[in-house]
């Protein structure tokens, strides 16, 4: 009867998680979480909370040791909630962890959240996709360094498709991949938004071009967790902006 | 004090919209939807529900009545609630109705949900992205014939990313993309998945590869509303389906 749940944790505001992961935080034996669950993390009480993000040291748990405890958990017949930032297959590594989970015989389901990279855009004011400006919008992680010859983003190809590019963890190499994309044609005076901490109570945005979004994030101290969207569609904020009733910004 | 709020409705199941929909959904004068929030419409009851995607006499309704329709309750002081199937910015047009709100002096908040292209495949098994097979995922539309000189998707740059690709609404210009995807060199062993009505009761997945997607169609019967998954992850479904518990499907 034992079972792991998957669960997307959305964005940060504990408003945005769905109703099923409201649902099983209450109803579960442990909850795995790390940090990027942000505010949400307000909702899962001490007592069944396990912290896979940090170890004591400072360490970073790996992602061996979360895959092995969710099994040891799952065979010790406890229902299990392993929470994750956005949604658990958005860059969550719930891939993973599914597939380690099924080669050692534990149940599981995936209940999907929302994911930062729409969310944090969204609301403010930021359409990943539009009609009049894009017909695709990419998902990427930032982590990778672009200019390394292994770098398993092709930043020129996402250039050459048209569509909005969204970068989740994409402060640190900001300065790595706008060159790339500047480099492969992408016209400098591209709208760019980086979008900090979507949803949270601190949540702030920053908006500039291709050319200048660095100077922007340098000037007002954007940091991580951030998105970054870009393409014509990050300014559609300033047009809005007059009439956006947003929680989460002053 | 009127506000209109563009809600996302999340993939179908109605557990799955955000909490913060669900109580919109409860508080608001008035709820403007069309068909595709699916199953979630239970929970709009209908003295204050207004269909927006059908009229009398089978007629769809323009966009350009939705945004009227949008500013004039508003104007009347009412709080409406634009719901949307999935995300209001993940080709959802909500970025054309934000700007007319805005153009005409009205407040509006975005909610944003939990998009299709992500929760139909993840509950079926399928991540969009994984660490050892794509770092990253292109959401596109399927309506337009991607053979038209003047299409806005360019399937070859989508080919070229290397990452994952989702076709929404992509059912019946199926034969036409994965043709192009093909001729622009993409492996015809490429596994594709189809994910019918993702998270909804009747839930049908179907998977095959680049050059068998089309007949695996015909003979399983797939039909619109779904969405199209080209690339490695496709596959892992296969691998992990007899562990994994979903109440979606038999």
């Amino acid at each position: 009867m034992s079972k792991v749940y998957l669960v997307g944790s959305g964005p940060g505001d504990p408003e945005l998680l769905t109703r099923k992961a409201y649902r099983l935080l209450q109803e579960a034996d442990v909850v795995l979480h790390d940090k990027l669950p942000g505010p949400s993390l307000e909702l899962v009480d001490d007592e069944r909370a396990e912290d896979v993000g940090k170890r004591a040291g400072g360490e970073r748990t790996s992602q061996q040791y979360t895959n092995e405890r969710l099994v040891e958990l799952a065979k010790e017949g406890k229902t299990v909630v392993r929470l994750k930032g956005g949604d658990p297959f958005v860059f969550g590594r719930g891939g993973e962890e599914m597939e380690y989970l099924a080669d050692h015989g534990v149940e599981f389901e995936i209940v999907p959240g929302v994911t930062a990279g729409v969310a944090g855009p969204g609301v403010a004011g930021i359409p990943v996709t539009h009609r009049d400006h894009t017909s695709s919008v990419s998902f990427v992680t930032g982590h990778e360094d672009p200019t390394k010859e292994e770098s398993a983003v092709d930043w020129p190809a996402l250039a050459a498709t048209g569509g909005t590019i969204v970068v989740y963890m994409g402060v640190g190499k900001l300065p790595d991949y706008t060159a790339v994309l500047r480099e492969a044609g992408m016209d400098p005076e591209t709208p760019v938004a980086l979008v900090e901490e979507g949803t949270w109570p601190d949540q702030r945005v920053a908006v500039g071009t291709l050319d200048t979004i660095v100077d922007v994030r340098d000037a007002e101290g954007i940091e991580p967790p951030a998105v970054t969207v870009i393409g014509p569609v990050a300014k559609t904020r300033e047009t809005v902006r007059a009439f956006l009733d947003s929680p989460y910004e002053q």
